[in-house]
């Protein structure tokens, strides 16, 4: 039978585990899988795209087991009482083709970026990095910050969003959960004092959340402090054509790295830049085949889309983890008559039971 | 709330509904979406090969709604038990990029491809056709030999199947819907006479379950009984690189009709010939932009491999169907927390409930 695990169902499940073990756990995971990168299908999503966001499709396969996710991105959605992202997503086994699980995805998306980012920041950031700007304070923020604790040790937060009422939810949530919080008046005064900076804003076109004035100042700041000039980027808001997040000369100046460049190069910041703009695969900082950051003054870029191999991490760490737990239900969703070719019996109800 | 169809749902669907009343409705419902074929977003499907077969996503959109269909093709199945093609398949509103239904698809796949298989031969098939040969008799064949009793008045078929189980099988089962059934030796013999062959094997290979001498045989034996010598070939097995039924001079010689180009000579019997190759798109026959049959001494060739918009109709068609019924339970899969921004609530049970 096949697995399926709804919002209640992953929902306690994550809050059961406790979700900074569970970013620590799914970090590890993340990079046992980048680290087999060539063993995977990898092919750009299929996306569809309307007036108003795009509904997309984000398939792998590591040869064992197949995975996908269907996703929206409608940033309209936050202005009536609706979610930006949704996503849901399945795990099939590649030697029969029958499917193992459907999922929930719009909190394991979450989960998974989070995780993501941080995971790069492992690999990336300077280090003794010990303060995060974060530019928008949407629904992946919380995330964000406790990945960024469970895995790097960052506490101190300098946050900035358009919007107030997001701001106020965020600072009230995680000051709760023991995080040192600072609103601050625009994105220019958060990145102030930060090593690392996370931009995570949702509107559907080309904004400059971040200007390379605004980084230029805050490597000035601190090299008057005597401290190390050098930044992390980690830009995940920028995510589809026409929709990006930086000031495209900051982009330039930054080392960047990217999950799959086929894709980045259509969705990512880079959608600017040449096709042969010097990029690095994050995988192959992480099996030690490419240099990640040279010294702590460098400017480094975690430009993120979002790739079908984390969704695949994703629910297959949660298959794994659910095993034997009460945190699914089976459904009867693939016809399995006695007789494979009688397929027909299902549906002739005068015949003997064979559903 | 998400709606969900499972295989019980659909099947007691099907059976109340009447699987002929059904397949008449739902090849309206075809001919309405194929009149309509330039609305719609069109992509090869999204295909990950094994060595035992083929996992593939299928999405579309009418602008209004997105479905998509996940299906596997493993002919190696029926010799373990398993069903050699199972799917499901899902529904989202392209407004708000939220899903709708998730559907089983192993039935209504069937349905769909039988009900697709009739369309065309009620717009390509000699006058007067009342034989169908069919080759093939496995887990689509009652439901090809309905759609055709129903739509096109069929009642007579000459079947054979290199399993002898699988025709018996077949043989119970169409003569208990009142079919008037030959068993045949070979396929050779099963054509003879017939005005329609449907193909319909699943061997993963290039095989010739049809070859050009066996048409050329019932044509002249139809010339010597003073009838049209004009046949129409329904071929629905091929469909996958490297899988393909019929000879390729029969398929020469024939007046080629396709859903979608672009992924026919991909995975059609067309495979093997030339991209400039004159075939006509169906939809355009439907509309009226193209000539279908043009003699009752003509061959034509239906070279079905099923594409999106197919499931699209027949998910729609289902969705509407069972609105205000019993056929389908409501799951918990989009996340739906109080304010849009505060997705981590869910997660924080000690937050007041927003889930």
């Amino acid at each position: 039978m096949v697995r399926f695990v709804n919002v209640h169902h992953l929902a306690r499940w994550a809050s059961d585990t406790g979700l900074e073990k569970l970013l620590v756990d799914l970090v590890a995971a993340l990079e046992a899988d980048f680290r087999r990168w060539p063993v995977f299908d990898k092919t750009p999503r299929v996306a569809s795209h309307s007036d108003h966001g795009v509904i997309e499709l984000m398939p792998t396969s590591d040869g064992e087991t197949y995975g996908f996710k269907f996703v929206n991105g409608h940033p309209i959605n936050s202005t009536r009482g609706l979610q930006t992202v949704t996503a849901f997503g399945a795990l099939a086994d590649v030697d029969t083709g029958y499917p193992l699980m459907i999922s929930e995805m719009t909190v394991l998306t979450a989960l998974r970026t989070a995780a993501t980012s941080a995971m790069a920041a492992k690999a990336l950031a300077p280090a003794g990095s010990h303060t995060m700007a974060m530019i928008g304070s949407g629904a992946q923020s919380e995330f964000q910050a406790l990945a960024f604790r469970s895995n790097l040790g960052i506490n101190t937060l300098r946050v900035f969003d358009v919007d107030p009422a997001a701001m106020a939810k965020f600072d009230r949530n995680a000051t709760a959960l023991g995080f040192d919080v600072t609103l601050c008046s625009d994105a220019a005064d958060a990145v102030m004092g930060a090593q690392i900076v996370t931009t995570c804003t949702a509107d559907k076109k080309n904004a400059t959340v971040l200007t390379d004035e605004m980084i230029a100042d805050a490597s000035d700041a601190a090299a008057a402090a005597g401290e190390p000039t050098g930044l992390h980027i980690n830009a995940i808001g920028g995510d589809c054509p026409g929709k990006t997040e930086l000031d495209i000369e900051l982009t330039k100046r930054a080392s960047i790295f990217v999950e799959f460049p086929e894709q980045s190069f259509i969705e990512g910041e880079i959608q600017f830049l040449p096709q042969d703009w010097p990029i690095t695969e994050l995988w192959r900082v992480l099996t030690g085949d490419a240099v990640g950051r040279t010294s702590n003054d460098e400017l480094t870029l975690f430009d993120s889309v979002g790739f079908a191999i984390e969704d695949f991490c994703a629910l297959k760490f949660l298959y794994d983890s659910i095993s034997g737990t009460d945190y699914y239900e089976t459904i009867d969703l693939v016809a399995e008559p006695t007789d494979p070719k009688n397929l027909f019996a299902l549906v002739d109800l005068k015949q003997p039971a064979t559903v």
